[in-house]
């Protein structure tokens, strides 16, 4: 499957905290066809370090297809012959300079000052993002769904969807969700992964020198977020067990030398640092710490399916059995289905498909 | 009960790395009395962070007493009336500077140089925490304990007792234990711990100067530290919720608003840091993840009682059943019993009286 990047502008777009930002643009694929009665879309949303590239490749020599492709496309389970299916950017969008993704945040140009937005930009919430892709979507036609699906904050997203836009969202996939609001554990977790670009002298409170970004308090956040989004299996297996990261030293002889999990953690946040904006990553993790659908529940109408994995320790098994009982308590319909893999928060990406039945059933049901 | 720190001093102690060094001095504390026959002894190990202060107060106007007193003392599970309890500080025990400690590790002077040690010492394994530990005990006239316990790195200090002196120890008590061995995630986990440190510039690759030391890294560190050890639970109850650090300044109006939760866990970390040394952090650590008596445990001689906390993320109960079912492969005695409560690995330190009876039974089994 050859998929492209699209472009959407809304000319203005005001924030929920208030602010009206100018020429707010995001990118966003498209994958299927939409139907002549315009119902047979799902939106899919974004996880935390993710992009609306969600599934095929842009040429075949791609090392790599989108991160659900597992699970869109034809004949699987999002079925590409049966459904239209789209994945935008979210605004403050993280990985900005991978070439491909389109967002609008602090590392945006102003059109009204001609400067980067920088901490100007306002802190936005999750109804932000998704009110921009209810306008991309209602640009495309589309004014309600068959269902909105994503992982981690994807789930998020999707949650949001429901108690927003109530009519157009019929059903809710959350995969991997922190429940449904954030809470106290979950908050200091996430500031966790904050701490290293804001301890970084190069990010300067955020007024950093474009050409000079606070690299290495990327690197290490990112380091610290898979560190833990991962367990034992996934570790061992991508990482290698107790192996010295160079042969010649051993970590039994000096503190300085490294095992090799660790060093290969490390490049992996080097080479991931580059593409990525340390202020978009500031204010992503803010949006998912300010986010709390449950006093909002009333107004759903949607049906939701909740697929945590056993072994995740971020949105954990016991998180979502609580938020089942919450929706459920607010008088809507809710199941959940664990994904029984050892793999922790990010099997959420790669292990879904091990549930197609389950999402396909729910799909298919009123 | 009023106690007092004692001082052990081991005019030469060999590492296991193959290091002579003169002047090896510990602290150590005891509890209840030593019967003639010498042989009612129980040594406890301490945590990561804790020291030889496991019971009772310096002065009755201390604020807190030791960090076991819910578990040791007259009519305690570790009966005072009946055991002699001994706790010892570690070689590189972190928390150096508390006005307590005594402990010999890069922070102490090399009396052969007259300088700081610092990264020329070398790096120590469990099996240097233990000999120790062990010549202490000769040094008192005990040859044979009833028991060794401890939580988390305590644990781990206990089960290299049972390999290290097989006829030393019968009995094994292994609270919050991350397994009998290093793991990849839990070397990944405590590695993330240690580049707080690392990366602040006033380390200066160990050489910091003491006058100057690395203070906001030590503090991030154990801020990392205490989030991994913390479930939502204890995070809500001790930090309080998603109120703002301060009321006048929302958390959604700008990133650079804290949480409370986020402030408090840093001032924490920066209070703590003060009294501890980054270089013993980094051995410590360093240790742990050298950590490893999977395959000398056919030497052991005792039998185990492993006592994970069912909500802990750092030393989970699949661990310890992975571990009982290692020790039994060897031809040994061992059970656990999930202490059943929601603090996560924290209740190693504040919970385990809730299996009082558990490890009654145990002490007093053959």
């Amino acid at each position: 499957m050859i998929v492209s990047r699209q472009v959407f502008t809304l000319p203005t777009f005001k924030t929920a905290s208030g602010r009206t930002l100018k020429e707010v643009r995001i990118g966003f694929e498209t994958y299927g066809t939409l139907n002549d009665a315009r119902d047979n879309a799902i939106l899919i949303c974004h996880y935390f370090g993710g992009t609306a590239h969600a599934a095929g490749k842009y040429q075949g020599s791609d090392p790599l297809p989108g991160w659900w492709d597992s699970v869109i496309g034809p004949g699987k389970v999002f079925d590409t012959d049966r459904y239209f299916v789209v994945c935008s950017d979210v605004l403050c969008c993280v990985p900005v300079f991978n070439g491909h993704v389109v967002t609008t945040g602090p590392a945006t140009v102003n059109p009204e000052t001609g400067q980067r937005y920088g901490l100007d930009f306002p802190v936005i919430r999750y109804v932000d993002l998704v009110r921009v892709q209810r306008a991309l979507l209602l640009s495309l036609g589309i004014d309600k769904l068959i269902a909105v699906a994503g992982p981690s904050a994807g789930a998020f997203q999707s949650l949001q969807w429901s108690v927003e836009f109530p009519e157009a969202v019929p059903r809710v996939i959350a995969v991997v969700s922190p429940g449904i609001g954030m809470d106290a554990s979950t908050l200091a977790v996430s500031d966790m992964w904050t701490r290293p670009i804001r301890n970084d002298p190069d990010w300067r409170n955020g007024q950093y020198d474009p050409e000079h970004p606070p690299l290495s308090g990327i690197a290490e956040a990112l380091r610290i977020a898979a560190v833990s989004a991962m367990t034992e299996p996934t570790v061992r297996l991508t990482l290698g067990d107790l192996a010295p990261a160079d042969p010649d030293k051993s970590p039994a002889d000096s503190i300085l030398n490294d095992f090799l999990s660790a060093s290969l953690l490390r490049q992996v946040g080097v080479a991931q640092a580059r593409i990525m904006d340390a202020n978009h990553y500031l204010y992503l993790v803010r949006a998912g710490q300010l986010f709390d659908v449950e006093g909002q529940l009333a107004a759903a109408k949607a049906k939701y399916l909740f697929l945590p994995v056993r072994t995740d320790t971020i949105a954990t098994v016991p998180m979502n059995e609580d938020a089942v009982a919450k929706v459920r308590a607010a008088g809507l319909r809710a199941e959940m289905k664990v994904i029984e893999t050892a793999g922790g928060h990010l099997d959420g990406l790669t292990q879904v498909a091990t549930v197609n039945e389950t999402i396909s059933a729910f799909l298919n049901s009123d």
